[in-house]
């Protein structure tokens, strides 16, 4: 098991470094942009670990790697391999974290990217590996256009449905997609986020080769299909209306993260690093659209009588 | 108690209808500002009662006004007058509500004003009347400057402790302000939403006309003291910079609402009205801020190295 949890680290890791190289060199494909190109800053940061019996307290920790750039408005990266002991609460919610008496390691990349131009989505990617008594694989991506094309749509169905299906004795294209679209839902507006992708969590058939093999191919079917959607979309001319389009699409962004994500939740209740859970937040969102039927005062108290 | 009842309902009508005329006044103040003056909408909400064992589903209803003004970049100010029965799990929950077999009344005004300048600061009220087996009042008021001025700072407490003040048999005024410094505190960034003021729930003395005075007198201190806050600042000149602080404050607003306010998740999370619930959104929010500590990566991995 130490040898496999060295290998996810590390492929999560690699996989961060193609993602982070190649969102630059889209940076410097936009040549005719007069704002300067994006670049990556980084920061590492500590997990305090504070239900370790020994009282031992390093828990780990990770690396925020952040761009605020021409193309990509901000996007950030995160990575981290953290360990310890879940709280006697927590424990209890998680498979085998009562059995391991609340001993867990977990190894993971996350990503989140707001695109400037309102014609490009914005686009969420994560895979991790969680170790207790169990041991399983999660994760998946999801697309979130402000103005949906059909092209693009297709293209990253098509993409996740060729990847799951290079992994048919591991995952279903179908049960995964239809999970994210579940997982990716406002309840309270009775909207889907964005067009979904794939989710998946607790996976584990058996053979961890395979298992980690198809979490290896989210990460490179995301490097593979993001970035065609990126170059076909962010030359493409906008009006203030579409931009109008995308800051209230950010809005619902925003109210799903806070409002239902587990991750976002669970890591903000738990002293997680706040930086690096809100670094999914938008650069800028708005709430300007006013609801249906609102009518001036007079009008309305002319109506009432 | 249908009386009372009556007479609480209609005080918070009337005391949205002071409102509403007071900030229309002052957005007709701003003068040699070019933008049009803002004018309050209005829209009336019925509510669906779902858990009346005789199957009637009135559930009363309410009314949204909200204004995006030059002065008052969006405010809205909410009554609602509702009643029905509150689900098997809810009323386990609230005072009285097993008792009265989970029936309910409630009405109350609530309002949320996000305003253009940044040396004005936001602001929010709630009054509301609970009745179960038992009934209660609650609200309170609060600031939430971008720039904070002592001067706005010490007389809005002022005027909160006068209120308290001559309420002295009802409430203590350093009780309530310590309530709402707890209450509006954003655990995950160790911050206070703003500079506090007053925050009280389940006001039940015995005498329900003075508790009701009470309630009443915070809608007055409001409308008395928060428009006096607004003159003094709004036609003070700002910086780019200013704005990019109002911005960021916002986005703290947003994090606070979805992520701790209890009456936004509750009503959110048990199908209330969505539009009322959220017009405490401000029309434009950042999260733009760098994490301290963030390098450029070849920095980074030369101070790894």
């Amino acid at each position: 098991m130490e040898q496999k949890k060295q290998r996810a680290a590390q492929w999560f890791e690699e996989l961060r470094d193609i993602i982070c190289a190649e969102f630059e060199k889209i940076e410097s494909e936009d040549v005719n942009n007069t704002a300067p190109k994006g670049r990556f800053e980084r920061k590492a940061w500590q997990r305090t670990d504070e239900h370790n019996p020994t009282g031992d307290t390093n828990g780990g920790g990770g690396e925020i790697s952040l761009m605020y750039g021409r193309v990509f408005e901000k996007v950030g990266v995160n990575i981290s391999t953290v360990h310890g002991y879940f709280s006697p609460e927590f424990r209890k919610q998680i498979p085998g974290g009562e059995e391991s008496d609340g001993q867990f390691w977990a190894s993971g990349i996350s990503l989140v990217a707001h695109m400037k131009n309102p014609h490009v989505p914005a686009v969420h990617m994560n895979t991790r590996m969680i170790v207790t008594s169990q041991h399983w694989f999660g994760g998946g991506m999801d697309l979130t256009p402000a103005l949906p094309k059909t092209e693009d749509t297709n293209a990253w169905h098509e993409a996740n449905k060729a990847c799951c299906e290079r992994h048919g004795d591991v995952v279903d294209y179908q049960d995964l997609k239809d999970w994210c679209a579940r997982y990716f839902f406002l309840p309270h507006r009775g909207e889907e986020r964005g067009i979904g992708g794939t989710f998946y969590d607790q996976l584990n058939t058996g053979d961890w080769e395979k298992d980690f093999a198809f979490t290896q191919d989210v990460g490179r079917t995301f490097i593979d299909s993001f970035p065609k959607i990126v170059r076909r979309n962010m030359f493409e001319a906008y009006t203030e209306e579409d931009h109008a389009k995308l800051l209230e699409k950010r809005g619902r962004y925003v109210e799903f993260n806070l409002l239902h994500d587990r991750g976002t939740k669970f890591g903000l209740m738990t002293g997680g690093n706040t930086e690096g859970i809100l670094m999914s937040m938008p650069p800028e969102a708005t709430w300007l659209k006013k609801p249906e039927g609102m009518m001036p005062v007079n009008d309305f108290l002319k109506k009432a009588a």
